[in-house]
């Protein structure tokens, strides 16, 4: 296996490969490690004899509100191209639930993961509870915060050698939460709700301990970081994060504003540029970007 | 909009829905904090008259290896069922590179999924630098650590509503990773990555933040749950997480270890069952299995 380092952007050193050079194994690996963290599917099916298969897939997300569609990928294994038993049941009988995994449940989920023989009842082998579905023949985990109750509108192969994925798309029929992770306006309290998620390697997430707020940027059109003043954009205190936040205004305050602004802080106007950086910065930590933009306009 | 609050499993009251009878808004709304957290697909296109654009989306994921394929979706806008300029690009133009998203770009990125007209180029108005791709037209973003220059093959509507997804299937041509995120063996190292991921409302998470790790279950299959001691099963001190760790052992330490354990430790056989079960906790806590069962085995 060859590895071309070469120089590119700003004299960094970039790794750029062909996906067709590298062994499968090792682009799964990159794959996996880039495109985190990837939500959980904890999928519930059934084979034409009623037998019940519970398993965990990360090439999982939502994609559509309207209808509403979830997408899951059972791949074929890239070890030794063997396919799912999930895969096999969903093409027997065209339902699933798909039941999102909280952190209280994440060590059951993962055992339910191991790859017992067809047959084996992997809610029993993981201690999960069986519970029955509304309107479809697979069982709900009783255990899962919220779980979606799915009709399977299609299966798409992608290919069909080892590390292949298969397409399941399934559309909520109806969907069901515990009312201990729902406010009192019935929306999710997501920190309640406490979901995993799943990385590279052996590594997985736990949502409620990393999450941080951005508010959509303003419908009115922020004057883009291209505006900003050179002085200002090439700063060396500012980060490229600051300068978003910059760049999402509508307008600058007037010079009116800011000779205010300067009066009542006459101090400022005799920093130099960088300590006066590094006071706009102090308000945009704060969330302050109006102040931010007073100190950073003060002549 | 009526919801129908019953008591269902154990006495816990859930919320459950018939997608059909609620606001797609809504929906959307539980879908996202639900299916979450979402990896970012910071996607890169051009039209026709080789326009950049740049937006975010975050109903996106890894689906397949071999052939290596990223899904992402522009639904149509809930709001007006207007369509985004992203699919509108990849129409006219089958090409797309997806740039994911670190912690010290993610105002930028936040920036970019302004809704500026038509020909605006949102790396300009982001601050971000438009990198040339090897293999195809469209722009890679400079500060994004992975870039995956991607063939649209095949474009699939779910749907011609408010809310309706678009799946843009991209086969990875080309990947390209800054060497700062690469460890020793140029595997990459998810911390130095730094990913920043979506969830509901204005929710981020950034993924460093909130690792913890599971090893892969045992090859060898684990007893499972249901073949844990009724006694152990329904201790009130023990949680699921524990009893999934008690479940993925290959089998239980055999009558002589626990003995021996019991002449070493003799103290631990006169605790009651509370303590007994508390003392195996804190051996699960620090990884150590095997001791956990010694300590619950011994009579």
């Amino acid at each position: 296996m060859v590895y071309c380092l070469y120089l590119s952007f700003k004299t960094e050193k970039m790794l750029s490969l062909n996906p067709k050079d590298i062994p499968t194994a090792k682009l799964h690996s990159y794959l996996l490690s880039a495109v985190a963290p990837r939500p959980i599917a904890l999928a519930s099916t059934i084979d034409t004899d009623g037998n019940p298969n519970l398993s965990p897939f990360s090439f999982f997300n939502v994609f559509s509100a309207n209808p509403p569609i979830l997408i899951f990928s059972p791949a074929r294994r890239v070890r030794d191209n063997t396919t799912k038993h999930t895969l096999e049941n969903v093409q027997q009988v065209k339902e699933v639930v798909i039941n999102i995994v909280s952190y209280n449940m994440v060590q059951q989920m993962s055992l339910s993961s191991t790859e017992y023989p067809k047959g084996v009842n992997e809610f029993e082998k993981a201690g999960f509870t069986m519970l029955a579905s509304d309107k479809i023949k697979p069982f709900r985990v009783a255990e899962s915060p919220v779980q979606f109750e799915c009709k399977v509108n299609d299966i798409i192969s992608l290919g069909n050698k080892g590390g292949a994925g298969n397409l399941i798309l399934c559309e909520v029929v109806k969907l069901h939460i515990h009312a201990s992770v729902l406010d009192e306006n019935l929306a999710i309290d997501q920190k309640e709700l406490d979901v995993v998620a799943r990385a590279g390697g052996s590594f997985y997430t736990r949502a409620k301990d990393s999450f941080f707020e951005i508010p959509k940027p303003i419908s009115t059109l922020g004057i883009g970081i291209d505006t900003i003043p050179l002085e200002i954009k090439n700063s060396t205190v500012l980060t490229g994060n600051d300068l978003g936040l910059l760049g999402n205004v509508e307008k600058l305050p007037t010079k009116e504003v800011v000779n205010k602004f300067g009066q009542e802080n006459p101090n400022i106007i005799c920093l130099d540029s960088i300590k006066k950086h590094k006071f706009a910065k102090s308000f945009l930590e704060k969330g302050d970007v109006l102040s931010a933009w007073k100190v950073l306009l003060l002549k």
